[in-house]
């Protein structure tokens, strides 16, 4: 039997997912056999879990001071399964890595001796979003020489921007020489969002138009028309757009510039403005920035528990002012997107770790989005939560409102299966 | 007779305009004496025109070289004034400078001496927008020692956003200190639309919402909430938002950094980064940006003419990229704000150059918002054009399209005839 790998490597985290392709093409082509999450792994120590596919829950976190950055993370994890699971390594026959930026590159990407140079360029890219895999990358290479590895870039979802779109107002020439453009980003979410919508709506994707939204510590929006990416929140990078845990999002981008002078104030005095070099202000603009500066956590719950959302004046509450402001970028792109699909949107969508167990949000954004045509929530559906992909509209006969639990690790599992084991 | 001199200081132009107090308050309180236009100061010899109030077109421009600043324009101005129209500059008493950039004002303020060295320094916060409105200030002390001068920011009329639209989710405390926040422009046009909406609708001003476009070489787009700015598109300077003619508009705030590097690519190799100086990014993104670099031409009509409006299909015409990329940010802004308003939106209003004189965006634009709720255009209303505010939406029971010539000029002037002349 032959295992498939899915690693998703963030910042301080790795998650893996073991499939199990399951026979049956026409219905659930991969089973999941198991996941492993590894967490702090930029603060230790490490805390590592599993949860079995049988299993609701996960194991309690066993913390690992061995574990000290994502390839040792890696090797712990190739251990365990042949220690506790009788797994021997071998048995893994292919592996699919998540990487974040993926450049030019607009399908996925064989790991091969030839390819590894170019997608080691990738880190040069974007090491703040794409370091973490492209080091588990080499190290699976090591360990598993055997097994096929493909690295599946979150931006090929968005290769159907159109050029008014992706296009930025700035010097063309310069633009396309260094690859100045909107990529957008969360697009193995998305594609995964798109086809669970698909099936749950029993439509064809080519048919939908769709207001995607993967909120997470991470956020963006995506624009779906007639079943493909028409426009999408992030950028260049994945710091544009939504505000996130620790990233500020769409601001001005002089912002940076006044920000890191050394007046207290706005100034062009040349005897104090900085000249910022550009790892400075990814360094603020992602880890310094976002909900956690402005109410002093990253735990969205207590985020919405504090924010006194029964009361309509809360001034100087900042937990309530970091949920307004999320809740206030989130309408700004479904009010945009709605314009771009002609009012003819088949459903919005909530996905990602706040979209799908924030009821408090969706409950707030959905209301506010009545304008648009969608129906009021169904308070029980919205509150009880569900699993998959489920309706909180309570009129579900035109725009639907839905929540779907997004999967990156099986979409990659499911596209590899699909051209490297089905089709031979 | 005590003239009333409204001073208006583009980047590379200069417009003046002379009022007199009608002594009707209930209808029109001022009337146009003349409008002097400079232009090309930046690039010289300047031109200079003149429109008497009675004449519906100016003077065929002349060319000064001795026009080398706007001190020197203004000062031609008043030489102009008394040679060719024999009015001695002492007969004006009042005087209102447009500055844009206002920082923690929230009100106008009265050019004295000890202002002046706080209204200077504005220059430093903000020397690309403010420097020539705050050199025509000094000049114009100088020269009118006796008259009353006041500045009107373009920032106040948004002292109104709330706060979790004006926050940017950066550090509060250095965002608090340095004072980065949204603040908006084109507030004194705003203002004069505003007003003008007021009456043509006949509706207090603060019963109305609104969606105001001021679409010129700089753009922006206004959400108007009960008759207050609720949310505007410019940001902590000018530089956000819209797109402009030689403006970049709302990009990814890392863009600049690979923009600028040593490579021909997205790169962080150390050898090749370069740390960017504020006034290159500022120079980059205002100046060397827009629809000039994307398809050489500051000219909108030009643009219109050759983007082929009539082919779906323009794949490669460069006039057609900078139109669509400007509809496409326009139409983002109107379904955002459209959201914001819970779809109670009384009137969507076209202004500016751009604004009031392109009949082919208005036409594209409103097309594109008949899902709002907004009635199809009606092509003669539309195309004919027609002076001060008028419809141009087929239906106008309920949702109303506008076009309002604005005045930027005659708004600080009947601000100012208010507060000190019209009251004493």
């Amino acid at each position: 039997m032959a295992y498939i790998l899915a690693v998703n490597a963030g910042s301080s985290s790795l998650k893996l997912t073991l499939f199990v392709p399951s026979g049956n093409l026409s219905a659930q082509p991969l089973v999941h056999h198991l996941t492993a999450s590894i967490t702090s792994i930029s603060s230790p120590p490490a805390a590592f879990t599993v949860k079995p596919a049988e299993s609701d829950v996960g194991s309690s976190p066993e913390k690992f001071r061995d574990i000290k950055d994502h390839s040792t993370a890696f090797s712990h994890f190739l251990e365990f399964l042949e220690r506790d699971c009788g797994i021997d390594k071998s048995k893994i026959g292919h592996v699919c890595h998540r990487v974040v930026h993926g450049g030019k590159y607009d399908e996925p990407v064989v790991v091969n001796e030839k390819s590894t140079s170019q997608i080691a360029r990738l880190s040069d890219l974007a090491p703040l979003h794409n370091g973490a895999a492209l080091s588990v990358i080499k190290v699976c290479s090591d360990a598993l020489p055997n097994a096929v590895s493909v690295a599946y870039f979150d931006t090929i979802f968005h290769k159907s921007l159109p050029p008014h779109i992706f296009t930025y107002p700035i010097n063309p020439e310069i633009a396309h020489e260094r690859g100045l453009r909107k990529y957008g980003f969360h697009g193995i979410s998305y594609a995964y969002i798109l086809n669970a919508v698909s099936k749950h709506l029993s439509k064809p994707s080519s048919s939908l138009n769709l207001i995607l939204l993967h909120l997470g510590s991470g956020a963006s929006a995506c624009c779906i028309r007639s079943g493909k990416s028409y426009d999408t929140s992030m950028g260049l990078t994945p710091v544009s757009g939504l505000p996130g845990a620790t990233r500020s999002g769409a601001i001005d981008p002089s912002l940076i510039f006044h920000y890191t002078n050394k007046a207290n104030k706005i100034t062009h005095d040349p005897t104090l403005v900085v000249d910022v070099p550009v790892t400075l202000a990814e360094d603020v603009l992602n880890r310094k920035s976002g909900w956690k500066v402005l109410c002093g956590t990253t735990d969205f719950a207590e985020i919405t528990e504090k924010a006194e959302l029964h009361r309509p004046d809360t001034d100087g509450n900042e937990y309530r002012l970091a949920f307004d402001i999320f809740v206030d970028r989130i309408l700004d792109y479904i009010g945009a997107y709605a314009v771009k699909l002609e009012g003819k949107v088949d459903a919005l969508v909530f996905s990602g770790g706040i979209g799908e167990k924030s009821w408090q949000l969706r409950k707030v954004v959905s209301e506010r989005v009545k304008c648009l045509g969608f129906p009021a929530v169904d308070e029980d559906a919205n509150k009880k939560g569900g699993s998959g992909i489920w309706d909180i509209g309570l009129d579900s006969t035109e725009k639907r409102i839905l929540v779907c639990e997004t999967d990156e690790q099986y979409e990659m599992a499911r596209q590899l299966h699909e051209t490297f084991i089905e089709s031979k």
